[in-house]
């Protein structure tokens, strides 16, 4: 099963969505398998991390945008805005593809571990995600 | 076919486990397939590195605490210890999943190729990654 | 099915190998399933990134190099030369492994993305990508 999951962003930051990545696994009816997601997109990302204290992903966003600054003068990639280029960087430094295994129908997720996409420019976006389960 | 291994950690460092998921491929029967690993945590994470030479290791872990430092002022997330938020960057920054396609029963790792869980936290835990072949 | 590819390279940046993928994916005749790269190397990775406009990729491989700098003066794994050691550190920041869902016979890539070797070492290479796609 491919299906494809949109996530609305409202600007940089990490959007969790676990759950519907948990829905479609329940919807696909398998039992031990495995779970794989996509984001066809170079400007956001995917991020497994901590879901239960919000102050984890607010350092780890303050963080990233401290590394990959913004109007950095040795860019030469700048038509599309400041934060275009650092999103790019960003999105290599993060993962694109994610693979969670299925047993007993659910993902063998970590007590604490959360499904996110990572919008990494300024303005919000409808981010796409294809989902194999298989 | 999905697994449970746990890798047992002694503090920060890349611990290897190539034997024990080769051992996994070899036991599945599989002879063309896919390998997947999934690690359960968010303060350690995986990665494939060179497994010839334990100076690359050493400064591999060496530059990734130096560019993640601990006790940056602005880290909000600090009730549990220094080591912490780091480790969620570092797990962040790293592998949560991988996979390595298998030919001829085995894993097509290149020589030089070692498969490593990364512990992040400053104390040895006991990790679980889990293993996905098909 | 498991295919090899090689991608030769002529010293470090991004090769894109997007068209090889593509037509291995129409070879294996699947129409709904996934595509899973492997690159059998510690001083190269992969990655998906923008492939409309050179000066993204010009700009993310200039960064990243400053970012893991050569000569550093902490390293101690430096027989195979000074371009080896920031060369494992940027194969670990970056990725060993891609999972790109099929749909209708087709990687869902986005409209700019593309697939990307990406060299490490001053020198050209001959690198080995696996492709399994089921």
């Amino acid at each position: 099963m491919v299906e494809k999951l949109t996530i609305n962003t409202s600007g940089q930051g990490l959007v969790e969505f676990t759950h519907e990545v948990e829905q479609l696994t329940k919807l696909s009816g398998v039992s031990e398998g495995l779970c794989t997601l996509f984001i066809c997109h170079t400007s956001a990302s995917l991020t497994i991390q901590e879901n239960a204290d919000p102050s984890a992903r607010h350092d780890l966003e303050g963080w990233l945008s401290r590394l990959v600054k913004e109007n950095d003068p040795l860019y030469t990639h700048t038509s599309e805005g400041p934060d275009d280029m650092p999103a790019h960087i960003k999105a290599a430094l993060t993962a694109t593809s994610l693979s969670i295994p299925i047993i007993n129908g659910r993902l063998v997720l970590g007590t604490w571990q959360g499904v996110f996409c990572w919008e990494h420019r300024h303005g919000g976006h409808h981010r796409t995600v294809a989902v194999h389960i298989s």
